[in-house]
């Protein structure tokens, strides 16, 4: 089915052109994944053919920590190489406006005008699943457009549903001296899912220790012959280290390929992705099914302590 | 079915153990939950006709705001009433010890020995759904041992899988002056779930100021008849505020009580419940599709750019 859209321009021609380097194309097709709109099946068809050139860096870290400002002066480090670059800002949604608060993609206006930079934010609302299945497709429209590196980065702390080191070849944990004590990270879980880790903010005190600290925890888990994760120095407000920061993601995609990690990681990425999109269409049905089977007459005799979760999920499985 | 479990006691006998306040019953109850033993099942089905009284209070903040230490403080406080009280620690796990690291939970150490304090941290191991599914089932293991009032915290930052808030009756959110700008609080996307608001280490510098961004912020969504979430200042440290963040707490519940929210909340978290048992059970069947609708081969084309993911969930279903 070919989807004619408001406008003059239909799925394959907005392709064709985002392919040229139009950011209205781009923005556009972005636009049509995120709203899950009809065409959203088309687009996806479309652009596959054009993908898997993209290297996809997922910049995780606490608020405070400076993300904004690294994936700023990492985009311009990558520009002074000549590299198209795709940035993806998943912002939590605010309840006032029912959009994303993003007021402070101030420096992000360094690159605005470049055309050879696509910058787009998304908001991440809702409930499990929420957004999360239309940013595999944003990254994909960014990836068919021509994007050499594509960074991909949440705004704000706490329970996003996308989980950025899933979706990424290269994850990026970004500390900070004075974010807490040396455990703190380590309680943050996020020392298993780096590739490389950046302090930044290293011209402040207590930087060396924060190095130390990851250094020895991390140490605990490296595994001979395997990527051993670095750990990169870097004041990404003065752009200090940011070239480096910039050279040990290449040596990561480096090694990605030569021991076909990449291919391991692309796979299992594919694999939650279809997953994800099958779950999302059995939950849709889940909402169609009417009568004693019905999702919602079920969770409230569920609520009502008449009937285990457990025994409700099989009668609404039978109902399917 | 029943299972007869190592050791003595079948899930009968542990039920009624743990309801009459035998601790190692309820622990026991807990882990059979958290290890999804094949009498998980069992374990729901036999609880659930215990379950509804307790009051589920979620804690959420940032890293260092002081989660522990005010949680820690709340359970002080509901013990002088004679309340009794669970408390469930979500923690990331390591990728090391491969289960949590929970150094820091010195502070409950105050309530160890209390017999009608139940204290129990879980790893939030893994992927989407991890360990989610089994938290509603631990508090229901709590909430049946006659715990008046249970509180679920997470330890640690980022992208927790459990959703504190989609679990809880009365959600805390913490703050603390020094955590950044105003702007980082409202871009944390926090401020659409709490009911209580608390600005912990109020004896600091900014304490005012991080309560007059947060009331400005509030009073932009607050809608007239409805809950106003108060703000309330604690030094938990000393337990400066806390009984009247408990006064807070009690109000709220009672406000849930009189309007019939408590019955619209408590069915829309057995809906996400029995939604999330029957995906799980979904899940487990895709994994068991083979030929050419498995999902692994149709992952390895949409990896490899051959296939759209929408047309592979197509094939994926109609393979099921």
């Amino acid at each position: 089915m070919r989807h004619a859209l408001r406008g003059q321009w239909s799925v394959g021609e907005l392709v064709i052109r985002a392919r040229a380097g139009d950011a209205r194309a781009v923005g556009r097709l972005i636009s049509l994944v995120e709203d899950a709109s009809p065409a959203l099946r088309e687009v996806s068809e479309r652009l596959t053919p054009y993908t898997g050139h993209a290297h996809i860096v997922g910049i995780t870290g606490s608020p405070g920590v400076g993300k904004s400002t690294a994936t700023s002066a990492l985009v311009g480090s990558l520009r002074g190489q000549g590299q198209r670059v795709g940035v993806l800002a998943i912002d939590p949604s605010s309840p006032f406006s029912g959009g994303a608060l993003l007021g402070d993609r101030v420096r992000m206006q360094d690159h605005a005008t470049d055309p050879a930079v696509y910058i787009r934010s998304m908001a991440s609302r809702g409930h499990l699943g929420g957004l999360a299945w239309a940013t595999p497709q944003a990254l994909r429209v960014l990836d068919a457009a021509g994007c050499d590196v594509v960074l991909i980065e949440t705004v704000g702390v706490g329970q996003s549903e996308v989980d950025i080191a899933g979706l990424a070849d290269t994850t990026l944990v970004l500390l900070a001296p004075g974010m807490g004590d040396g455990i703190q990270a380590a309680k943050a879980g996020i020392l298993e899912i780096g590739d490389v880790y950046v302090v930044n903010k290293a011209d402040r005190d207590g930087a060396d220790q924060v190095v130390r600290d990851l250094r020895s925890v991390l140490s605990l888990g490296a595994i001979p012959g395997h990527w051993r994760a670095p750990i990169v120095k870097t004041v990404a407000q003065t752009g200090q280290g940011i070239d480096e920061l910039a050279e040990a993601i290449a040596k990561h995609r480096e090694s990605l390929r030569d021991t076909g990690e990449l291919t391991v990681r692309r796979a299992r990425r594919a694999r939650d992705e279809v997953e994800a999109i099958a779950m999302t269409a059995l939950r849709q049905r889940f909402g169609d099914v009417h009568g004693h089977g019905d999702l919602d007459s079920l969770a409230a005799q569920v609520a009502r302590a008449r009937l285990d979760p457990y025994t409700a999920a099989d009668r609404l499985l039978d109902a399917l």
